[in-house]
């Protein structure tokens, strides 16, 4: 059986391996290479990098035809990287992409997203990774402009290449025709008025996470919101160092 | 009843509400101020910046007596953070401290660290936020150090601020007397040999994340694993803007 010359890509998400996202994504990105997919068996939103410290992962071969394998996953996203490169494939792929997500992932969700998390962690195993956000949490959201502009980029990333420790992570607006690609910065803000309480039958207080995304820089045309609130499909690259190295300095003096 | 002029101090962790590192920095933190803690009901290690998308949260008062009210929490490391301050204080915190855990947090581990997403997450809502770790899993580790040189650092904050958007992740290292602070980057490197397999009962293949950490610059006196190594406890500032400013010029040609 001769080695495929082809790029070899893992897919990944957060919404689950049945999710129309992930459908959608693999359908774009299907063409350029070997893709394998390992996936969550059920929702993981908001994840972030979680990992399972705990429990057990059981991994499931769903599909195996061809150039696409595709794999479910009982952990988190990082997890189903984790597992897909360190026993489901047999060399690092010359690329990852998470997604594309229900909703968006810019701002100060990077922080909290688990398909940001899994292109986090393809980085740090060293693969140039990307992170595919609609801003549409609707399950049967139209994932075409989604679909086309994340193979564009998946397309630039094999021919460039990333730097060690940087990935990208790119919203797209859900409108039928995106203006372009703009490449941008996370906008400053956070999410506000975030916990609704409900009672319980018993009448216990429960509490759900809602709320909304207070931006604290609206103006400011280099940022992710603001290019997704005027037709552009955002690009942020992430770095996995997040060290303040500009405050260090600032601190040297509380050494005893 | 009159207004106490303390400190309003914010004190979560991810081994969970009965740990004793979480006891060892409520007795070492108690000094400087009111003390409300909100910790997990249980241990949420590995648990990054994850929220609660899908389940409800509950929170259960434990102790309401002088200056130190308890509070265990259904939720993430990061649903304390969120549900502390917007139900359960009347006013934001002038400091949140996350710890003490057990275990390292230095280097990647800011990444999947629920101690670091807490610290991560005050700094969001703009508390002047730090993480404390002991380089020792051990549940009954000795924290005296990791204890007295939180404090410490505590103070310093309490008096200086922090800037938004940075916050501050230290590591105590496990032995009896840290020779100093030392203020340090994160270590570049990464996990490797993540997942062991075994066989459950049925014959049916599990996988559990363990491995150990790869430094990728081991000789560099500003990294974080270097000061542990070498007997500092180091102090790494972290900032939430995660985006690689310096590459948004590389790839501004991406732009159609």
């Amino acid at each position: 059986m001769a080695t495929s010359k082809k790029p070899l890509i893992l897919i990944t998400n957060d919404d689950g391996v049945n999710a129309l996202g992930i459908t959608k994504l693999i359908e774009s990105i299907a063409p350029l290479g070997k893709v394998v997919v390992v996936a969550p068996n059920r929702p993981r939103s908001g994840m972030s990098s979680a990992i399972s410290c705990i429990d057990p992962i059981r991994v499931s071969l769903l599909k195996d035809e061809g150039d696409l394998t595709v794999y479910s996953c009982t952990g988190t996203p990082v997890d189903c990287v984790k597992i897909g490169f360190d026993r489901l494939l047999d060399r690092k792929p010359d690329l990852l992409v998470s997604g594309i997500n229900h909703g968006s992932n810019a701002a100060i969700a990077v922080i909290y997203s688990g398909t940001v998390g899994a292109a986090l962690e393809g980085c740090i195993i060293g693969i140039p990774s990307i992170a595919v956000s609609l801003t549409d949490h609707s399950p049967c959201a139209d994932f075409s402009e989604a679909a086309r502009i994340g193979k564009s980029v998946a397309e630039k990333v094999l021919q460039n290449g990333l730097p060690e420790g940087i990935c990208l992570n790119l919203n797209v607006p859900n409108i039928p025709k995106v203006k372009s690609l703009k490449v941008s910065s996370q906008t400053p803000g956070r999410w506000v008025r975030e916990l609704e309480e409900m009672k319980d039958p018993t009448g216990k207080s429960i509490f759900w996470l809602t709320g909304e995304f207070f931006n604290q820089d609206p103006a400011n045309e280099n940022s992710d919101e603001w290019a997704l609130a005027n037709g552009y499909a955002a690009l942020v690259p992430l770095r996995i160092d997040m060290t303040a190295h500009d405050f260090i300095q600032k601190i040297k003096h509380w050494e005893e």
